[in-house]
């Protein structure tokens, strides 16, 4: 009776989603699986962790979206192995068949094999992350202003973020800028504006991924807000009151992860061998060698060896799922289709009000402009006119007012699922 | 040293805050003391639990308010016990003295004795219990559209709302409408329309605090959005997959409790005689008999007998807070104060979709025009312009398109803190 070619997509972040769309006037069946019922906008993700925007703002449900795509199933369920040989995906304990496999579940926080880490250090990847760390910064004022201690008052204003690629970045940026001057005149036995916000990286310089001569300016930016940037060594341990430096104790009661990725563990039943940082290498038309039914787009995705690695944003994982998804087509109509080519628009980062960095190659730019540039891109992006709005509003408001429209502290549960 | 009258204001919701605005040119301290960081607009959090509103644009930093009153400090913490002769609170371990004492913790769900139902019938009061009510009713659809078992998924379609005041009238209709209108045209193996919303009144009408006219009305209402409303018998037992009416078996997956209210425990521990749902005795003004320094506002309040009981809403709230700071006022000034009298403005409920009820005593409305005045007057008090303009774009689109701005399904855990 099942006729059509049946395509599960795992994932619907920027490189499933983008395959699902790309799929949409095929003669195909396509079951999109997700652990979460909404697509999440993660380059805005840090708003919500510092409490700029409502959770809702940056997320839409994924049945929302694909609502009209009448070849599209959407199924809530966490997809747990892969069948290669037998062309099936295990979703909670089913069995769901496949002609052609595209996986897209991304990449999550790794802590270098200290998993103790992250109790102390959440890291920022989903919206309950957001949310958790959200309830972390505004109970830790909370805290120093409850207390008499001055030791501990100032452990709780001290904030040390690990990792200054651009979530650390923004994160740091964002919390000085919290710190100096949203929560101005709301507390009595603190002044908000002594916290400190310390931002640590093992390598050189912040924004590794970006020019030098951007990292230099990232910098004064940061330390203009009043972030304190300490870069070339790396964090040895984390504590529940302590961040360690070699020998070195920072007495903070507040550190969060922006510092190591490893790729989705689904990458790893597929039964090939994954590199170091768990992402299953692909030939050059991003599929598993000897398995050209099966595709790997975005953050899991090892480049064939010799080629440049990819960055990690979003722009590369929505190339590889629209590449992927016209692959699948290609071969259903039996043409031919060249190797996937990855096409750098530019990097972004922002650091705070006015503040950014922007790298379109031969154009750098840093400051202002950069800002403006980064504001559009995001509001552009950001799926459906209701969010962009209200996102608009939230903005503008924090921009005159320095209020942030979200701070209100919720309890988190741990599972994904209610 | 302390020389100014301390007064402590225990709960920051309608009743709290009045009473701590009312202080602000007073020459006292003020300390207000809540379990949360927010002020949470409660007439609205059906729209949180619906998925149409984000928790943050009914909420506001009880700090952010107060941030340019001077004489007030704010407290994160729990009120744990009063020690009515010491003159003394107990927030989580520390004793705080007073030299007045306004209590309006409120109240919470009460089961009838039966605590075990609370597990399968969430109740309403606050915006942890809205996310978790918008999770249970987004994941019903999920696992009803994910199971092949037509019982299954007509249990996981059934939705049972147990009493029929302003709140599960509310929830039953928004209820009705998300399932008719909201998800059309997104699941491939349900139609979410086939959805039951049952709505269980033990008494013999809905609204039993309206005049039976509008009661009628308010039930055609409901019944035209596709409600099916039971009055008459109470719920015997709620299971994880059934609700009781005597032997009747409502086969449902979905179960929420808008019945009882008890009030806060908080009340218990004054050592005076509190009434069977927990409310404290009140003189007519407001105080505690033989403790003139102590009052009690807001849905913890028993009135005297003989008197006509207040109503569980924001003005008697508000009404009540205002009078006990302006009680304090008096007795600091040595000036008499007639007792407490209650302003009643009159009474609103929301259905659906212009559909309302409004009683003004003589003038009664139904219909567009009460809902009208139902959407002005939750607008005009929503605190903040930035919610209100929020809020007002989210319930255009609403209006327009069906679509609910926030519904994405975040895990909520169970501890009010962090």
């Amino acid at each position: 009776m099942h006729t059509r070619p049946r395509v599960i997509v795992i994932g619907g972040g920027f490189g499933g989603l983008a395959a699902v769309r790309a799929l949409r006037a095929a003669a195909v069946d396509v079951l999109l699986i997700d652990r979460g019922n909404h697509h999440t906008f993660q380059p805005l993700l840090y708003q919500v962790a510092t409490a700029g925007l409502a959770a809702p703002s940056i997320s839409a449900p994924l049945r929302h979206i694909l609502r009209d795509q009448r070849n599209t199933t959407v199924l809530l369920g966490e997809a747990r192995r892969i069948d290669i040989e037998g062309r099936s995906v295990d979703v909670d304990g089913t069995p769901h068949p496949y002609d052609f496999l595209i996986v897209a579940t991304g990449s999550t926080h790794a802590y270098f094999g200290h998993d103790e880490w992250a109790r102390y250090a959440p890291g920022l990847k989903t919206l309950d992350d957001a949310l958790r760390i959200r309830a972390r910064i505004l109970t830790a004022f909370e805290r120093a202003e409850a207390t008499r201690d001055p030791a501990e008052q100032m452990e709780w204003l001290t904030f040390v973020i690990v990792g200054a690629g651009a979530t650390g970045v923004e994160l740091a940026g964002t919390l000085a800028e919290i710190a100096r001057h949203t929560l101005k005149r709301e507390f009595r036995h603190i002044d908000p504006a002594a916290a400190k916000v310390l931002l640590i990286e093992a390598g050189a310089r912040v924004l590794p991924a970006f020019p030098p001569s951007l990292s230099t300016k990232a910098q004064h930016q940061l330390e203009r807000l009043g972030v304190v940037v300490r870069t070339g060594r790396p964090v040895t341990s984390v504590e529940e009151r302590s961040v360690w430096i070699g020998e070195e104790r920072i007495a903070a009661r507040t550190a969060l992860w922006a510092a190591g990725v490893a790729a989705s563990p689904l990458g790893a039943t597929l039964g090939v061998a994954v590199d170091r940082a768990g992402r299953v290498p692909v030939t050059a038309q991003l599929t598993v060698a000897g398995h050209p039914e099966v595709f790997i787009v975005g953050d899991l995705t090892a480049v064939p060896e010799g080629s440049a690695p990819l960055p990690a944003i979003a722009p590369a994982a929505k190339q590889m799922g629209h590449y992927a998804a016209t692959a699948i087509l290609a071969k259903l109509a039996q043409r031919r289709l060249g190797p996937f080519r990855y096409r750098h628009f530019g990097s972004l980062a922002t650091i705070g009000r006015m503040a950014a960095v922007a790298d379109f190659g031969r154009i750098r730019l840093s400051g202002i402009l950069a800002w403006w540039i980064w504001l559009t891109a995001h509001v552009y992006f950001l799926i459906g006119f209701r969010n962009r709005l209200v996102v608009l509003i939230d903005w503008a408001e924090a921009y005159w007012s320095y209020r942030r429209g979200a701070r209100i502290i919720i309890p988190i549960g741990d599972s994904a699922k209610p």
